[in-house]
C-alpha cells in the first residue's frame, strides 16, 4: 500500500516523505525521500512529520490470526505509538491524517451485508479492536484539538507489491503457490466470502481524501463485490491454465469473519470515487508484477 | 462503588475477596478479605483473583477531563491492565467478569436522548474510548476464550461513600460545599443534563449481573431520569434550608458532553431491575453519610 500510494502521489508531483521499515518503498519508488525507522522512535517520527500538511497513517505488522495471540503487544504496537504520532501531528501543525483502517475486521460479524459505515463495530479480532480504538481517538483529536482526519476502512486490497512471502493477501499467496507448483492453502472451508478492491483503487481513494471538504470522515473502500474464496482460487487457477493446483483445507482461524463485503454508497457520492479496476484486469496486473518480481530474484529483491 | 457492593455482597452471605488502593472498602467493611495492592502488579492480581468465581470489575482512577490531558496514561492505566487481568481470569477459571463502563461518556454527544444501548459511541473523552475499548475485548476474550461478561453502562451514581475530595460526584462536591459555606462550582452554565442513580440501585444491578442467564451482554444502568446541574444544585440548596450557597460558573470543560439520560428498557426487561431510590431520598440518605463523615473527621477517616 505505501509503495503504491508513494509512487502516485510523487507522480502527481508531490513532495513525499515515506517513513518505516518497506524495503520495497526504497527500492522502486524515486523522488521520495526515504526515512527507515520504527514507530515507537519519537525523535525519528518527528523528524518524518516536521514540515508535511498531509500524514497518511498506514499502520501494519501484525495479522487478525497473530493480534489475538498477544493483544496487548498489538495494542501497544499499534494504539499506542498512533497516540504518539497523533501529539507529533498536532504539534507539528499537519493539516490532516488519512488512516488506513480495516474494512474487513471492523465490523466483525455482519448483521448484513453490504455493510454501511453505521454498522455496529464488534471485532472478532484484537487487530480489528486496536483499528477501532486509533478511529476513535482520531475522532478525540479533532474535538479536542482541531487535528483533521479521513478514515477509510479498507477491504482486501491486492495488487503490485503485495509480497507474498509477508503472509498477507491471500490473492497474492494463492498466485505464488500457484506458479511454485505447491497446493492452495485454505483456512476453513474456503466458503467464507471477502471484498477484493484493487490497490490501485486504494490509491485513488487515498489522494481523494486529501482534496475532501465535505462533513463526512469515515468512508468503506471495497469493490462491494463479495467472492469467496474457493471462486477466488478458481479465478486464479484460470489464469495459469497449464499448472493444476492441489487445495489443502486447513482448520479456520479464530478471527476471520465468515463474509465481508463493504457498501461503498457513501464513498461514491461523496468523494465521487468508484473502483476501476476490473476484477480480471486486476487479477492479470498482479500476476504480470508476481512474475517479474520472482524472475528478478523473489523476496531477496 | 466498592464499598457498597462489598458490603452488599458480604451482607448477603458470600463469600468476597476486594483488591485494590480503596482506605475505605478495609474500613467499613467486615467479613470481606481485603488486598491492597496495584492492578498493574501481576503477581497480586493472580492472588486476587484465584479461586472466585465472578470478578467485578471496577476501575477508576481517571476522570475524563483528566485522561483528555493523558490519553497514553488512561489507555496503559486502563485497558492494558484490563487486558492482563482478563488473561489471569481466564487461567483461573472465572465464570463472568462484570464491568463497570461508562454511561456517561460512552455514547459521547448523544444524537437524542434518552439514549439506548445501540446508539454509536462516539466519546469525547480518552476515558470514555478507554472503556470503549474494554468493553470490545471483553466480547473478543468471549469469542476466543469463552470467557462469560456483563457490562454495564453505569450513569452518574451517587451516594454513600463517595468521598468529595477525591473529585468525583457532583452531588457530594455539592453537598459538601454547601455544608462548609463554601461556593458551589459549575463547569459551564450548569444548564448540563446528567442522569443520576443511586449507589444501591447500581449494586442491585451488579448483583443481578451475577445470577442473569440471558443473552444480552451490554446493558445501561440509570435512572432514565434527566436533571440539570442547576436543578441538582437548587434540590441540594433545599436540604439545608439555613445556608446560603453562592454558585461560580466556570468555564466549560473539553469532554462534558452536554446531556446524557439513558434508556433503561432493557435492563428492566431482562434482569427485572428497577431503581427503586426515589431522588429525594437518595439526596437525603447520602446527605446523612456525609455528615457523619465529617463528624467523624472527613477525609482522614
Amino acid at each position: 500500500m505505501g509503495a503504491n500510494l508513494c509512487l502516485a502521489l510523487a507522480g502527481s508531483g508531490a513532495r513525499v516523505q515515506a517513513f518505516g521499515r518497506s524495503r520495497i518503498i526504497s527500492a522502486v519508488c524515486n523522488n521520495v525521500t526515504w526515512m527507515n525507522g520504527l514507530s515507537d522512535d519519537p525523535s525519528a517520527v518527528v523528524r518524518a512529520i516536521e514540515g508535511n500538511n498531509i500524514v497518511f497513517h498506514l499502520i501494519g505488522a501484525s495479522t487478525p490470526a497473530s493480534s489475538n495471540k498477544d493483544p496487548i503487544a498489538d495494542l501497544n504496537a499499534c494504539v499506542i505509538n498512533t497516540l504518539k504520532m497523533l501529539d507529533i501531528c498536532r504539534e507539528s501543525g499537519v493539516r490532516r491524517v488519512i488512516f488506513a483502517s480495516s474494512g474487513g475486521t471492523i465490523y466483525g460479524v455482519p448483521q448484513s451485508v453490504p455493510i454501511r459505515e453505521d454498522h455496529p463495530t464488534e471485532p472478532i479480532s484484537a487487530y480489528g479492536v486496536s483499528r477501532l480504538a486509533i478511529e476513535k481517538y482520531l475522532s478525540l483529536y479533532k474535538y479536542l484539538h482541531n487535528l483533521d482526519y479521513i478514515i477509510l476502512r479498507i477491504a482486501n486490497s491486492y495488487g503490485r507489491y503485495q509480497v507474498p512471502t509477508k503472509k498477507q493477501g491471500v490473492i497474492a499467496a494463492m498466485m505464488i503457490n500457484v506458479l511454485n507448483g505447491v497446493p492452495l492453502e485454505f483456512w476453513g472451508t474456503g466458503a467464507a466470502v471477502r471484498d477484493f478492491i484493487h490497490i490501485d483503487d486504494v490509491v485513488e481513494a487515498m489522494i481523494a481524501s486529501i482534496f475532501y471538504e465535505g462533513p463526512i470522515r469515515v468512508f468503506n473502500v471495497g469493490s462491494g463485490i463479495g467472492r469467496s474464496i474457493n471462486q477466488v482460487a478458481t479465478d486464479i487457477e484460470r489464469m495459469f491454465p497449464n499448472t493444476i493446483a492441489h487445495r489443502v483445507y486447513r482448520e479456520a482461524r479464530p478471527g476471520d469473519v465468515p463474509t465481508n463485503v463493504l457498501d461503498i454508497g457513501l464513498i461514491k457520492q461523496e468523494m465521487n470515487w468508484s473502483p476501476e479496476v476490473a476484477w480480471q484486469a486486476g487479477l492479470k496486473d498482479t500476476a504480470d508484477w508476481l512474475r517479474d518480481f520472482l524472475e528478478a530474484g523473489g523476496p531477496a529483491h
